[in-house]
């Protein structure tokens, strides 16, 4: 098959294309390098079946032209950072609705019949059904990147009818693992190495939430890569969840330091923060999916990644 | 209070101007004449209250400055138009979500702590729960329409948990009645003026539809404008339906015909068409509010309005 995949630089992306390439797929990563690293793509950069465009889909009038001869669009390029959306407040709309809208239609006039979208369980908002299925009541957002994602989801489905494309959408659990560069486990790494006495935890520290490592989202989509008519909608993650407290407990005992917990308090870590985040998994598990990694291996793995890896660190904190 | 009135000159719109000008309150109406019509403001203009800026949102590049001093914003404008998404794939997105975002967005600057949105029935999909409540399993979109406002109301949400703004959203079936210019009544009273002979309906005549008159739905947003606090949503119509032949029957008794009825056969009259629209309206009933006016009323008001202005199908086959 020939894929394109948007955000292949990306922490997903650049797993997702060497899972691709190492089935034999051809595969057109695409990259704009605003959050993607190049270093994630040195594997796949050593094969003959990869090729990379280095651009931003939001510049582009026409992206037609890139998907031409493409069996499937696997559109994973977004602003994934939840938790800033008020520093700009146009961000997620431009990112991750614009982006998805002109892909969309890119793969309309390009006659790409296959189109694979990565949701979020944000899109849930603060839904009181835990585990949440697919087909939960209808949720009320409280993030601009919830509301973002599932404006793509909609405009996904309008495409799907209207069209006649193949569409799947996965809502994922944040994901861990090899190549993870920001979110809670991230930051806490981070301000370890800088003072392993003491750490600062966002909230109270009872916020649940779920996780999947990397390896195991990949293995899901690569999976349903052969799907064969309409629209459905797949949530992704692990039969559990945790709290921030134990989360941080494990990235200690895995870097062996011993701080203390400095909570900022409050039930939610963030403006829009889901205090309680828990997939039900059940459809995905039908198609006969599962997860290899827990939770608590997906977070040591983490560690271990960003310990062999402290240049994200630096480069985290240089000017962009 | 200082209300801010976009799509002032539409259907819907100024029906609202003259009945909150009618209340006493201050308005401001905005629209760009794109469908809006000058004639239906000809009273409001009247009115020392009322003033009107002639302006399109999308061109403006700060529309704060517009709402400085309002009370509440109530967001009317819009691509209305289900039917014809697909012949400008971009046109939802831009007049229904980049819109909204940017008067959310305006709302925010401005310190205005009141924001009110017309949705549709039309983001419920194709639901299989009849009569549909507001916490309905997590819809499906089939139209780009539906998408649109499906996305608009996503962001209202996120600004409603990020900013603290009280917000309502309305989620309509579609309106009839006086000032009505666009939808199937309009286009069977044109088609019976031109050959009283015959009418083609779209689809097999099996569709059903529920309608609320112009009248009990500018009554609802008026008893609901001083709601306080977080964000409602809230189904608007009656609780009845009935088949597209059935309507067709109506008006061609209103209007003293019996032409002959050719269908063009098919469940949906369009690509997204939902063929069932029934919404359970017992939410909004609660707070008091119930509608003056049933179906064939509605329907039969709609057709002695047309009859009386018949300007309006002039105008329709004019170029703009």
């Amino acid at each position: 098959m020939r894929l394109v995949v948007t955000g292949a630089a990306g922490f997903i992306g650049s797993n997702l294309c060497d899972a691709l390439l190492a089935d034999g797929h051809d595969v057109l990563g695409i990259d704009n390098f605003s959050t993607g690293r190049r270093q994630f793509l040195e594997d796949a950069a050593t094969r003959p079946r990869f090729e990379l465009l280095e651009l931003d889909l939001a510049d582009l009038p026409d992206i037609a032209s890139c998907l031409s001869g493409a069996d499937v669009v696997i559109h994973l390029a977004a602003n994934a950072d939840v938790r800033f959306g008020w520093s700009a407040p146009r961000r997620d709309l431009e990112q991750n609705v614009l982006v998805t809208h002109a892909l969309l239609e890119a793969t309309r006039r390009a006659s790409v019949a296959r189109f694979i979208f990565s949701s979020t369980g944000s899109v849930y908002g603060d839904t009181a059904t835990i585990p949440t299925p697919e087909d939960c009541p209808f949720p009320r957002q409280t993030s601009l990147y919830g509301a973002s994602k599932l404006a793509a989801e909609a405009f996904i489905e309008a495409y799907a009818e209207g069209i006649g494309i193949t569409t799947t959408v996965f809502r994922f659990v944040s994901n861990l693992g090899p190549r993870y560069t920001h979110g809670h486990v991230f930051d806490f790494v981070r301000s370890l190495r800088h003072d392993p006495t003491r750490l600062t935890i966002l909230g109270d520290g009872s916020q649940r939430k779920s996780y999947l490592d990397v390896s195991d989202c990949v293995s899901a989509i690569v999976a349903l890569l052969d799907r064969q008519g309409g629209h459905e909608v797949f949530n992704l993650g692990v039969d559990d969840y945790c709290d921030i407290a134990s989360s941080a407990g494990w990235i200690c005992a895995r870097l062996g330091c011993d701080p203390r917990f400095d909570y900022t308090g409050g039930r939610q870590g963030w403006i829009g923060d889901n205090p309680f985040i828990y997939l039900d998994t059940s459809k995905i598990r039908a198609t006969g999916w599962t997860p290899k990694f827990g939770i608590r291996e997906a977070v040591e793995r983490t560690v271990d990644f960003l310990a062999d890896n402290v240049w994200l660190f630096d480069e985290d904190e240089s000017p962009r």
